[in-house]
């Protein structure tokens, strides 16, 4: 097989669970954790997750020249900014992919540092809370894969390890479907985005409203918990897909703003009827 | 017991799963089964939710004069409804208590046309479909269930058997808290229908936005699911809802909205670090 060797910086959640997924299947290579977090990279080793660790900047820089595969892990300024680190050292026949949560930005940078050398990857996975503790091998299962390729194919000596990453993910259980980056972020924005700025908003309101009154955790139930859960989601994630998706987000919170007034406006008319109507639609179609 | 002969009026979800946790939890007396749908009605009967059923209105005013106790388990606007249907033939000694998931307006009618043979009840469970087909004995284990009595306590006669009902929604599973009417509605308008409005107006808006498109349901994943799983909550129910306490929930939507647009016009500042401190600050304590 032609990826022996494979870097993965940021050995939290995503990162840790790709090493695992890979192991799990029945990979036989060495795998290298790179983070800025000395006990992720501690805790993925003990784990199983990685074989070996690279503590300082020159156990990375030896540790990607040596790789077939860089696997990009962490949120997406990072990403940005590791792009720009590991860059000059690449040569022909290296493939960096990454997980970052938006793609337009990381998609046409990868286009100007290492053009043919970059497969922009977006696993649909995760947990509220975030570390390389609650890392899965089957993280990955009945999940999609997203990847939003660069116009320009990556070059012939990466197109075998981009063949092979991508059965590597198939037997994560993860089905891949191929997006424009621009139509991932505006997708993105409505189906995950959306989800987690609302669940923030909402658990802040009710943090500023109740505090911690004994009568809202007595009578609080399944929906309650359901709807604040993405509130625990770290701001450090969070913040790098509001600045990279940013005009996305706000179109689809704009939108979210105007349907809930006019639900308020209409809680005693028959366009309730409507709404509910529209909604119980959506449900029996996703 | 005092308790010999219940009449359940609204054998849907909750009414049957009364009547299952009922002879569950030991009741060894008679639960007559009231529904205005012949189909719940026998489901709930097959189901050993019931022991008989009422099917014609001589029916259930027999089964209303013959029990200690009549459980209105119906949506809010059928409640008070029946309340006027009862009350005439009601006669001391008998309590009815109900689980309308709105309390003022019941509250008060009952303080008019039952004073001290009504106790108004809230089971916090539920699903987000209804039907005596789903119901199930355990629907009440691990959950609160409220009761907002009125000021006035009810008659000597119905005393004992207001604590033999509590004592059977304790061997339920459910804890029981008491709170003020006025009280109830407000907070209920927060941990409950603020969720609900919130995840029918979002599914609702992404069914116009996307309708049938194949890449939302194949991107869209656990936080798209959980924030849209209210989305198939049936308007029947709702409606009623959003009738009997429509002050409360106008206020919430109206905070959300002011909270999504503060949100938007910060997704590049550090107020953002600032909401998403607040929302983590509120699910370490919920």
């Amino acid at each position: 097989m032609p990826i022996e060797r494979i870097t993965i910086i940021g050995t939290g959640l995503i990162g840790a669970s790709i090493g695992l997924a890979l192991y799990e299947a029945g990979f036989q290579g060495s795998i290298t954790g790179v983070d800025t977090s000395g006990v992720e990279m501690q805790t993925a080793l003990q784990m199983g997750a990685v074989s070996d660790i690279a503590p300082t900047s020159g156990d990375h820089r030896a540790a990607v020249m040596q790789s077939d595969l860089i696997v990009l892990a962490v949120p997406v300024m990072a990403i940005l900014q590791w792009m720009q680190t590991i860059a000059p050292i690449l040569r022909d026949g290296q493939l960096v992919t990454d997980t970052g949560s938006t793609k337009l930005q990381i998609t046409e940078m990868a286009a100007k540092l290492m053009p043919g050398r970059f497969l922009p990857g977006h696993p649909m996975a995760g947990k509220e809370s975030g570390g390389a503790a609650l890392a899965e091998a089957t993280l990955f299962h009945d999940t999609t894969w997203l990847f939003t390729p660069a116009e320009e194919p990556v070059s012939n000596a990466c197109q075998t390890i981009e063949v092979e990453w991508r059965g590597w993910v198939a037997k994560f259980g993860a089905k891949t479907l191929d997006l424009a980056p621009g139509r991932h972020d505006e997708v993105c924005a409505w189906v995950s985005h959306l989800p987690q700025f609302v669940s923030t908003a909402m658990s802040a309101l009710l943090e500023d409203t109740f505090g911690n009154d004994p009568d809202l955790r007595a009578i609080g139930g399944r929906a309650l918990r359901e709807m604040t859960r993405l509130g625990s989601s770290p701001f450090s994630m969070w913040r790098d897909i509001a600045h990279t998706n940013e005009a996305p987000v706000a179109a689809t919170l704009l939108a979210l703003e105007q349907r809930l007034q006019h639900l308020r406006e209409n809680l005693r008319t028959p366009e309730l009827r409507e709404e509910f109507a529209r909604a119980n639609a959506f449900r029996k179609t996703h």
